[in-house]
């Protein structure tokens, strides 16, 4: 599904034309960029068009990552020169809202982390399912002097109530499956050793219903739920402009020179180490 | 308050002129049907016209059951025949959204199921308490390849999130009694032996209460909570129109077949038995 | 920070440039009343207008009170002669809904109760963070035949949906941290030994966040999830007119026979006692 300069990063998988995987396997950290970005829209066009499917769910491959953070060794301009989807908004904030409007209903199944972009997919599908041990979201951009640029200002209050959205998104710490649960951030955060038949369970059942009465049904929640396109949109703008402050390079930075983008602590416990950044560096 | 040739199924008990109690007593199910819609009609009036009524709660006579699904044996021109009511909307919808904006404060007290209409009307009064053990509440319609037709695609999503609404809907299976108030399907759920005095106790502190104070509360409560009537009305449309295509009538026809409408494991485990439509009949 | 004839009852402290503490401390009881307005209205327009601050947190001095209900001993004209505030409203929802939108993280810290005022200026923060032992939340008023004024009917459905928004504000009665946490009124509810400790490291946190990163942040959010202000007004109003009518001045009386304002059972336990006030004498 993808050409043949690319890494396939996403692998999509039928289990029966109703029922469709899709699997990030980008080790060692599911780091989504720029050449993500066709891969996965690739996805969602399939996702939109296909007659038979009527359920995806989206998993990894990649012990410890769901799916993290945009790649900041990449060119900014390999982000920005992509022009805008069919939406009209930019490619990665498209994407999501035409996920949140397919006419198929989309599962997370979140073991390790989903951070940045890896919540916001999770934000944008229709379900969020993690694993009670294993998971960790985050928006953790705020620490690194980012503003995030997928929907979760959009998506975050109506999902889980302002007081809640501005401690995931101002205290840019991880969430563990417990208080994600809690919060409503997931569905429900299931024992680990029980996610996986969870979610193939109720994927399973999803795919034996009736296509349009999943697709009627799910249209009338969109009309009282989402989120307009015009909500979404200014989140990608204000994230282009927070990277090229100077406050974001100098902590980006800081992060590279601590290890982000390798395996190891940093990229493992993110909110620990944006939590540093600002601090005298005698503290670390 | 019914006319004479109709069997009374909702009794209205006024335990004060403040506190009225409204209790489903058609056994053995708890069936709504087109001959229910008139008694519960003229309960709504009666609590909208009413100067004295403080608190209603709805509560069930029949063991097992709550109030449950639509009556499918029932005629579809008995119910499609009734002009709407007084909102415009028709008869269904019409009195949910009039139990809504009524000067009065509704509570369900759910034991047993609440399942299609019955989880409908709960989500339409004011606050929801359940059985931890012995409440289930379900929109089970999509596993039937209906649309759920009385208002849960407007509310769900504003009480308990989009994605667990989603889920609610699409998965359309049993919920018990923790899982709804972790989602905030039910405002609480007590240990079974707690329900009835918890929710006496509310409901008599209530009607102590000074009326006016209650209705000019709930009035600024309703302005920025309510759906709007324009977003309800889809939902019967999409309900009928679903209800006449060959995927809605084949696989109801198989829940007869299997015990629809009389007691038994069907009607007790709707959940599961809406699971086994789509699955090849020898996996039964 | 107060002029010379008050007393002052708001000790703001600047831990560091970017991290403010401000103290509620009134003792015996932390009663909100007219000569309480301009000293709060001073901290939110140093909020509003100091460059550095990052992050406010709101806790009290005094032992069982974070903040409680208002001053019903002052004459009503102390308040309802101030002038209006910037936004066009009443100064207590003028200083709320600007304290919502100031460019500063606002976060409180709950041990004791929080009625009436001291719930509305939580609602009203950022994020709140609730002793489970000690803090008690409530919206008292329609237990004394009033209508809340500072904003809970618009704030609380928004966040804890309309079921448990009418449950807290119809039932009028003490919600203690656990209920509030399963809610959604608080964000968490944590030990209280825990409670300083964990608050203190999320500001101190955030505190070493970049300024604009989260400005622009909140800024994105409160877009998505604030009233308007026109959805705030007609609270205001109704607190006065309900204030003027004899079934609350018979409660009001009532309250303060038994001891109202006055350290004792009626001020530590006010959901018990307002659910006596409509009941005969004989019962109490």
């Amino acid at each position: 599904m993808t050409d043949a300069t690319m890494t396939k990063q996403i692998v999509l998988t039928r289990r029966s034309p109703a029922y469709w995987r899709v699997t990030f396997d980008h080790p060692p950290l599911n780091i989504f960029g720029p050449e993500t970005l066709p891969q996965l829209n690739e996805v969602v066009t399939a996702l939109e068009t296909d007659e038979e499917v009527k359920v995806v769910v989206f998993d990894s491959a990649v012990d410890g990552f769901f799916l993290t953070h945009y790649n900041f060794v990449a060119k900014l301009e390999e982000s920005t020169r992509l022009p805008p989807g069919p939406t009209g908004l930019q490619q990665l904030p498209d994407m999501l809202v035409r996920l949140s409007r397919a006419p198929v209903v989309s599962l997370v199944s979140i073991r390790g982390r989903a951070t940045g972009v890896g919540s916001e997919l999770a934000l944008a599908s229709d379900m969020r399912f993690a694993s009670r041990e294993k998971a960790i979201l985050s928006q953790w951009e705020v620490g690194a002097a980012l503003v995030p640029g997928g929907g979760p200002m959009a998506r975050l209050p109506r999902l889980i109530g302002r007081g809640r959205a501005l401690e995931v998104l101002l205290g840019a710490d991880d969430i563990r499956g417990d208080v994600a649960e809690l919060y409503g951030y997931v569905n429900r955060a299931l024992p680990d050793a029980e996610l996986d038949a969870f979610v193939d369970a109720l994927a399973t059942r999803i795919a034996s219903f009736d296509k349009q009465a999943i697709v009627d049904t799910k249209h009338l929640v969109n009309l009282n739920s989402l989120p307009s396109d015009a909500e979404i949109a200014p989140e990608w703008d204000a994230f282009i402009a927070s990277l090229g402050r100077p406050a974001a390079q100098a902590r980006i930075r800081t992060l590279f020179e601590r290890g982000f983008h390798e395996p190891g602590d940093v990229e493992t416990r993110l909110g620990y180490h944006v939590g540093l950044l600002g601090v005298p560096s005698t503290s670390k």
